[in-house]
């Protein structure tokens, strides 16, 4: 090969693919396998929003939209916000999913070297979106004491005159977590007083049972909130996001905006118009207490069988799980669970080193009788 | 404004979004506006297409791919190469159009400071993608004697140690033109000499009018070939495309589209797969055919109108003139004439800074009756 950038060398591939990999083949042999591993709702896109897709389709919507959305989209998103912190239809900014919104802030933020505070664990591409566009992250140690999120202490102890941004993710992949509100508040006021940029992937921010956590963007409407159609709103494969972007940055993320993806796709920007209606958050609402009962589930029975999880998470569908009761090789423990028993996991090293290899993550993105019938796959081989 | 990386300062906009708005407001005010300054088929993608991907949702496909895409849509695209230098099934990569394409391949090939030749006029995102991911883009001023493209000496003389790699389109946007086939061959071989990577764009390659230039893969497996589903097979709103890569890359390419984009869009790639089928092309056989049409009047109507299109071009929807004979400002001879005559055009600023002053695109995107329209509006404002 003759020429490779610097940056792959710290860009690692997802682990999980390997596990996926060897769950595939074992399907393939007729063995049954549970996934559990999957960071995807196991729900298809509600059938409203699908109509909505296939009648954009027939009313030839197929052409490119203007590079920031269409007009009609961002006023509904903007809309959706609490009335007292809504920011205008003009901060909203459509993207090919919140990846492409990570993406568009990272590239409008950062030089060569500049620093991204974020948790380790944590979801695997924001480090990587830093890499790429020449900044460094530095992914700071967290454990259940705050929540595994960073806090406005945290990030004042790490801070240093290279630290550009923090990056927050609340609910939190993988561990489910969300960021009180009080703290919240602080981080924003401390990063502001600091003179950082704060970014917040909401993208779980649906999926939160008990409790009505509120968008970042009520202390603040000059911080960068990333968004997704695909989590909550069960659109993953259409590839929609959007971001909130602070009004200063608008003509640069515009110009990025346009050069890095002309347009997002037009046929799930008409579809996802539709996701707001009553009928639809209706049944996003039953979804969620689907997971919620899920949860419910699989927590009590994953600390009976012995994974500690310290702390009762609020939001997403993942628990994160202490497994060195078993292994403190969390990979060979992931491929040896996967093989004796077809119970699919993620290894806790796809979301940082800090303790990852005694970790695990379970997504109960799967049915109460798959997750019924994991535990009991996982007791007899815990047993033997 | 806390932070701001110092790609923006490089980064321009598109001038001809300025041409957009204007027209637009002179739209909402009643006044008719002719458009041949979108860089878009007006063609609808083909009904068989949309009814692919009607059936892809009615049937629920709405979640994610494999990051590299759908198995069967590899496959498909790898069999349209002809056999003789086809490419296997793993080579291509399934991408969120070609733009996706060009920053998978920059992101993977540029650490900062390396430099990408280029030509000057050329489509103003490929600039934009160097240096969003560090590189330095060397535009070499073209000109008709080279048919507005690069040439193996052009290559040669512009080489130095810091360049990693060339990118050509052929046929060219705005030129419309092609790289002759031997011309080809020498480059492919002179960049392989040079220890360079050459990536092709290839997007407008269903669109040439008579000849029937093959891929550069029919000179060498070991470039990357960009092309999307866009233009000629008119799916620009679905935001489809792919890339050819070089087998020693596709750990890195694979490890960068995980992370950069999870996957693309799963409608849209179920509904590709039925572009290649005989009566989608005998369609896009037809549109070619007017396209050229519409070349055959515009060219010879253009010139005789005084402005200056040195060659013919074979491919694309666009005519690169030379304007001096009426204005050494092209801009504002695209603002004049827009607001004189409602015909919009884009300014050659957009392409580049070599001559782009004497310069402006004409788009042919839209009908002969138009274009009729167009030329008659534009003789009168010239005879003013």
């Amino acid at each position: 090969m003759t020429h490779r950038a610097d940056r792959l060398k710290t860009i690692q591939p997802f682990y999980v693919m390997d596990v996926l990999g060897r769950a595939k083949a074992m399907e393939a042999e007729g063995k049954s396998v549970i996934h559990l591993e999957i960071g995807e709702p196991d729900f298809p896109t509600p059938a409203v929003v699908v109509q909505a897709g296939i009648h954009a389709l027939e009313q030839g919507h197929t052409h490119y939209t203007a590079a920031l959305g269409l007009a009609a989209l961002r006023e509904r998103i903007a809309q959706q916000y609490a009335k007292s912190y809504r920011p205008s239809a003009s901060q909203i900014v459509i993207t090919p999913g919140a990846s492409g919104a990570l993406q568009l802030v990272f590239a409008a933020l950062l030089n060569a070297g500049d620093k991204v505070l974020m948790t380790d664990p944590g979801y695997p591409c924001n480090r990587n979106f830093v890499t790429l566009y020449g900044g460094a992250p530095v992914a700071i140690p967290v454990q259940a004491d705050t929540a595994y999120q960073l806090t406005a202490d945290s990030i004042k102890r790490h801070w240093d005159s290279d630290v550009r941004a923090v990056l927050l993710a609340s609910p939190s992949n993988p561990t489910g977590t969300v960021i009180a509100d009080d703290e919240l508040g602080r981080i924003v006021e401390t990063v502001a007083g600091l003179g950082g940029v704060l970014i917040v992937d909401e993208i779980y921010h649906g999926l939160i049972y008990g409790g009505d956590a509120g968008s970042v963007l009520k202390h603040s409407n000059n911080v960068f909130v990333v968004n997704s159609f695909s989590k909550y709103y069960g659109m993953t494969g259409w590839r929609l996001g959007w971001l909130v972007t602070p009004s200063a940055y608008l003509p640069d993320i515009e110009k990025l905006a346009q050069n890095m993806f002309i347009a997002s796709s037009t046929i799930a920007q008409h579809a996802a118009l539709t996701v707001f209606e009553p009928e639809v958050i209706q049944e996003l609402e039953q979804r969620r207490d689907t997971f919620r009962q899920r949860r419910d589930y699989l927590l009590p029975a994953l600390r009976e069988l012995g994974f500690e999880i310290p702390i009762k998470p609020q939001g997403a569908f993942y628990l994160y799980a202490d497994c060195q009761a078993f292994s403190k090789d969390s990979f060979a423990f992931v491929i040896q669970l996967l093989e004796q028993t077809g119970v699919a996991i993620t290894p806790g090293r796809d979301f940082g080193v800090y303790q990852s290899e005694t970790h695990v993550r379970f997504s109960y993105a799967n049915t109460l009788e798959h997750l019924r019938e994991a535990v009991q796959r996982i007791r007899h081989f815990l047993q033997k």
